[in-house]
This record gives C-alpha cells, structure tokens and sequence, in this order.
C-alpha cells in the first residue's frame, strides 16, 4: 500500500453552538494546517501515487473556498458545527469528488482512499479518512 | 472514519532489564510527548468525535498519575520493562477504562478504538492502537 | 547569556484593513503558537532563568485575555491592524508587565529581556523582542 | 497493536523521465528523511515491538547504500523513476529482507509489517506499507 | 525589533571539493526547507514588518533560480562549494538586492537585516545573517 | 554572521531541591533534544562554518558523558539544580573546550561563539550562549 501526502494551510473564522464547546461558543477562528492523503495499492505509469503537482493544486482550491472566511456566514455550512473533524470531512469530500471528476489526471482514478488531517494547534488535530 | 488527536508530555525516570538494552540498564529516564487519538465512525450530535477539553483533561490526568516518577519504584509497574511501548499500552488502556466509564462524556461510549503514542525523541517513538 | 521558552497557543478571529492584505481584509482567523522567551545573564537562587510552571502560567493567562475573541470587537484594539507583528508585541508588553509587577516571582525581575514569537501557520511567523 | 518508529535521513540526486514532473526532468536531488515503523501485535519478551538500537543500527545500514549518490548511475534503478513512493518501497523492502534474515533479532521475525515515510520536504511526503 | 519569517523550500544536486566531505563529494543533492527571516524596529504604516504576500513571492522567486537545478553546473556557482552555509548567504543576498530594488514594496526600505536559515535535514541546519 | 547547527539527544534521571521545584523535586527524568549552534563571521576555506561531521560527533561525545545517567549521582553536579538551563551551558562549555582544543578541526578555532539549546518537551526549551 502506498501513501502520498501534501500538505497546505487554511486560516478561517467561526463560532460552535453547545454549551460542550465552552468559550469557543463566541466568534473566534483558526489557522488549519492541511494534510492531504492519497492511497493507492500499486504506483501509476509514472511511478507515483498521484502527481504531486496537481495534488498541491488541488487541495489549494479546495482550501481557497474557505479561505479567509468566516464560515457562520456560508450558506453551505447554515446550522452545522464547522468542527476541525466536520471540516476535515468536508475537504476530503471536495477532494474526492475532484479525484472522480479528473482533476487529479486519469491516473487518479485508481486512488483507493484519500486520508485529511487538520491540525488546529500544536497539541490538537482532527482527520476523516474515507474510500473511493 | 473520523479521528481525534490531543497531545500533552511527561516525565519519568526508570531503568530496564536485559542486556539488549546496553547502558539504558542504568537508572535513566525520558520525556515523553503523548499523542492520544479517538476513533470513531461518525461524529456526536455536537459535531465532533469527543469533546476536545474533556479528552485533553482526561489525558492529562492519567498522565499525572506517572508523571515526575521513579517507574521502578512504583508498585504497578513491578518486575516490568516501562518501554515506550509497554507504556503506550498503559495509557491507551486507562484511557479506555475512563471512556467506559463515562468520564469523557455519554457520547464517547460510542468512540471504537484509542491509539496512544509517545514520542521519546525526535527520531524515535512507538504506539499502542486498541478497539473500545 | 540563558533563555527560557515556554509555548501555548490561542484562536482568535479578526481581519485587516489595507489594500495589501487583498483576501485578508474579509472576517477571518487564525491559531497563533505563541513561543515567550526570558532572558537573563546569570540564573536565578534555584538555577533557572525563571520557574517555568510561572512563566508558563502567566503566559496562558495573557493568552487567555485574547482567547476564542473577535479582535475587531475588542476596544483595546481600536483602530488597529492586529497583525501578527502587532499581537507579538502586546504578549511582550503584557508579559513585561506582570515580570515588572512580581508576578513571575522576585527572582524574575532580574530578567533582561523578553521575545514573544507568533506562528501563524506552518510556513509564517513573527516575533518582537523587547529588554525589561 | 504495537508499533516502534525510528528516524534517518539520506541525501541523494537524481532526475525524473515524463513530462508530468516538469522541471524535476532536470538532475537535482533531495533531502529524504525516513521514518521506519516495525508492527507486531505483542511485545517480544523484553518488552519491545524490536530493539531500539538494531532497527536504527539497520535503517542506517539500508540508508548508507543509498547516501551521497546519483540515483541515475545506480545499476538497481535503471529505467525507473526513483519518486519518493518507490524509495520508500525499496527502503521498505531492504528492511523486510533484514527481518527474514534475522538481522534485527530472533524476536523480531515476529514482526507483521514495517511502513517507511519518506518525507522530501516539510510539505510533502509518501509511505509504503507492506506484511511480513 | 519585530521580526517575520516567511517558509519555502528547494530542491537540488550539487557535490563538494575537499577531503573533509567524504562521500559528500560524491554528486549528491538535498532538500533545503528555507527561512527567511527580515527585522526592523518599528512596523509600518499598515502595522506589519512586511507584506507576507510579497515577501513568500520574492523567496519564491530567488528560490526558483536554484530549483531542480545540478548547481556544479551554474556558472555563478563555478569553483566553490555550495555548502548550506554558503547557500544560506546566496539566497540573504538576492533577498537584500530585492529590497533595495523595491521589489518588497517601499515600506520594506525601512527594513535593517535579514536572515536565512536552510534546513538540510531534520538534524542539521545553518543560517546567515546581514544588516540592510 | 553565519551559524551552523547540529542536533542530537540524550535522556537522563535528577531531581530538584527546592519548594518551586514542586513534584519535580522527585527522581524523574528527561529526554534533552540538544542543538548546538556555531557562529563565526566568515566561512573557512572548504566554505563551511565548521565540518559538519565533526561538529556532530564531537556533540555526541559530550552527550554521552550525560546518557543514561543519574545526574543526582554524578560527582560534578554535586549540589547543583541540574536544570535544562544549568545543563545548555554545560554542553556549551564542553564543546568551547574541545574548540579550542582543536577537536573540530584547526579552522574551528576562529569560531565566535558557540550556543546550545535544549527542549525539555514540545512546549519547553531553554538555551545558553557564549563567546569563544
């Protein structure tokens, strides 16, 4: 089994909803650093997993939907908890949808799981790891 | 899968048996950076895989119970090796002997496996992974 | 010459005002791991630069003036840009005040300077340096 | 579950054939730094997943084939792309036959699977997992 | 003094003259993970060191005049040793010209040093520091 | 100014005298992640600041007077706080004695200073630093 992660950062604004989440209840934010994870059980022609070029590009598009919002105003996120662990699902699913759509090269079609860890701080991160 | 990974450290003396183990059979000792993840196949009606405070405070506590230690003088870890190994195990388990017992909260019962891994250096560290 | 570093961290929301910050100027966020560093030429009676149970104290307790807070909300920073720069120099500042004040301990006050270190993300970083 | 992961590096050169790399066609080189991870699921009977000083004694011996060379010129990597997944396959594999061969101890033919990371910069990286 | 790194890194080949190398005067390569540090007493007008916009883009650009490059090849480099050292003074140097030429924006004029520090692995790094 | 550091660890048992100290003053005991840095203005004729290997090992060699140790037990720190800043500045004199010694090489002699960092855990460092 082969493994390729690239890794890029988000920085975004957002409040919880729960008396569990304390003073992270008010409108605060937080830089994630973004790990992006790709499997695959044999190498591509070109002796990869994935391009790692379109990988970096990809996931940077992915996070520049995000980036530098505050995500209590987008509609598409309206009455959830953009928890470390909701957006690391969220970005593993954007990616996903890219990998089947051929955004990653036809290669990529053989990608078997994709794998997202956001690291919220140095003492606390969240992943989603899901097939494809 | 979703994943929850909190990190805290301490700080133990202890020596080992056996002759593979050369001049750490001396009363030594380490730091040991502790990465403690929960596993879970979807998120709680918060939105997360545990409660990000409680599981830090939890880990906390079941780190102060070794913390600022002679582990060879310690009743529990008799006529054993505390490898760094042996050790994650320890942790991984009293981890699991508090989400069973409720202490990070009522939705945790539903978390399926802990990982617990202590870093002994910044080239060497090992892991303990146990189904709940 | 010795130095001590203690590291927390603190999530805040905030934005920029000014064309240069382009995509900046939306409400965002960010997680700072905020490194302080006390300076001194000799160590203290224990044979330390300062306790570090203290040092690591007062530092969460100025973090946690800031802490899960939309900067543009607050009045001490009317008016500002709180960029990362600027925020280094407020811990600094705090920090100083409470080692002029006694509250790092009497020994503390031989200290002769302090640097607040902010990283942002895993490739940016800011620091101010100030003597005591 | 146990795992125990020990850390080198290696310098080498080399260039890359198809016009998916880009620039990296040209002859450059990387900084590899290499976490191999041993798997078993119980201790040996010294209390370790696989003596600490053997695997790194080994890692460095698998690296040192590799250190200081223009991978282009190796005879063993003829007419194949040496990506950072297929390193670490190849380091994976060198690892795996020392297990067999007995090179890292009696107990550790015990051992069910090594993992190498190879990471090439501070945002990019890629494993291989295989059994033994 | 405020202070702000911005993080990049590099990948080329190179190998080294003198008997003190050993096989490092083998044609090798490295991954060079570059800081750039830039210092001032006061922020600007828009309360920052420099814009980090600019200054990521400018390390990048100085960057790619090296990258996947066989650097015993570069005639700028012709009868020296591109040691990390001497590359960490290379990259300061272009960084300076930079500035002066106003390519960091105006503000950036006010800057009084500039650092940078290559890391060539996780255990070994070197850094070269110049006023403005 | 060019610096050049090298890193590697150590992990030993102490124990601190004094009410500040709090659980701290029982046995316990530390991994150090030790950097040492070396500084001179101009490089030396193989254009380095100091040979790299040499540098390393001549740290290793002062490291393993410490390694494995009960510090408590050790006739030179006899009634003395061996704390992380107490023990930066005694690897840094070590190492300024084997500089002028000449055990990095004749060239090392024209290095400035010399200083030495040592990270108690991810959250805690402290540092020493000295004329040569």
């Amino acid at each position: 089994m082969f493994a390729l992660t690239v890794r890029d950062h988000v920085m975004i604004a957002h409040s919880f909803t729960g008396a569990a989440f304390g003073p992270a209840q008010r409108l605060h934010g937080a830089t994630y650093v973004v790990d992006a994870t790709f499997r695959r059980d044999d190498l591509d022609p070109d002796g990869v997993v994935v391009d790692i070029g379109r990988a970096s590009a990809q996931l940077s598009e992915v996070l520049a939907e995000l980036a530098y919002r505050n995500l209590d105003d987008e509609p598409a996120f309206s009455g959830v908890n953009t928890s470390t662990e909701f957006l690391a699902r969220h970005v593993a699913d954007r990616l996903a949808e890219r990998i089947t759509a051929g955004q990653l090269g036809e290669h990529a079609r053989q990608l078997s799981a994709v794998v997202v860890t956001l690291h919220e701080s140095h003492v606390a991160w969240a992943s989603y790891e899901r097939s494809l």
